[in-house]
């Protein structure tokens, strides 16, 4: 269990692109199976809530405060894709940009567990599950993840299974090899 | 195969929270598998793509031209998120504002098989793959669906299999006939 300093932004933060690393960075080799990363508390609004499901997902149950008690959801609840984006904007800002994440090439599975209200503080944890090196690339290794949306009372609002890729450390070495060499 | 008409908003329309219904309204008894809904061309900016990243995937190659070449997609392309965010909203618009959608428990598997560009126009696809009754909620279906985001060369970007619930007709009417009763 390790708290990661949460970064403001990570626009203009190319390090990971170089092999000059400035600061200490995870690759595919550093990730244990059954270690766990979690994320400052993040505090969700009402405003944002809507403005998000006006953007992007326009149920009323998403949008006003009437149509949702007529709901599933009982009140008004951010959409599930608002609940994905702010997990990635969470673990990118304190976790994925310490690391040489390259992306992931899907989702394997998101499960909504209960819905995610107005004034809630949520946190982000990611647990590694399993790391495997890819097959049709050399440089880089897959690293399964159980990402959870924890609200304040510590219940799992949302799960999130997904594999994305690391650079592996013998690849950047190598490279690092030839550059020198 | 069918078109439907892409509505600009959906904000304030409740009709599928109550019983009159003003257009008509797909119930889960309603979708065929094998059936396919297509959204109107949307076309998607450089800004945008920077404006999505920066709020929630803030990844230097979604945000910056030159990392971008140097990661794995060569130049610069939406997050992934933005991609799902993308076909939400134009199934909300087109597709879903004209059925008795209740939301979805979660997504079974999202895979991005090609990076969605600036300047690229999509469109979104829907195909009905099956139905099956809710066990627990006798009013409500499922019915999974192949989402998928096309370009305009008909090439897909991404796949989305996700299994939402529908109000079922027969409860509707059961409500229908106690309320009159």
């Amino acid at each position: 269990m390790a708290l990661f300093p949460r970064l403001l932004h990570v626009i203009g933060n190319h390090s990971f692109l170089g092999p000059d690393i400035a600061v200490p960075q995870r690759h595919w080799e550093d990730f244990t199976p059954g270690s766990v990363f979690e994320s400052e508390p993040r505090r969700v609004t009402r405003e944002e809530i809507i403005e998000f499901a006006a953007a992007f997902d326009p149920q009323p149950m998403h949008l006003d405060e009437e149509a949702a008690r007529a709901s599933m959801l009982g009140s008004l609840a951010a959409s599930g894709w608002h609940s994905c984006c702010l997990l990635m904007r969470m673990l990118s800002d304190g976790f994925l940009s310490e690391t040489r994440f390259m992306g992931a090439p899907g989702i394997e599975e998101v499960r909504w567990l209960k819905p995610l209200r107005p004034g809630e503080s949520i946190r982000a944890r990611a647990t590694v599950l399993e790391g495997r090196p890819s097959r049709s690339r050399p440089e880089l290794g897959f690293v399964k993840f159980l990402f959870e949306l924890v609200d304040s009372s510590g219940a799992c609002l949302m799960t999130l299974t997904v594999s994305p890729m690391f650079a592996r450390r013998a690849a950047a070495d190598a490279s690092r090899d030839r550059a020198s060499g």
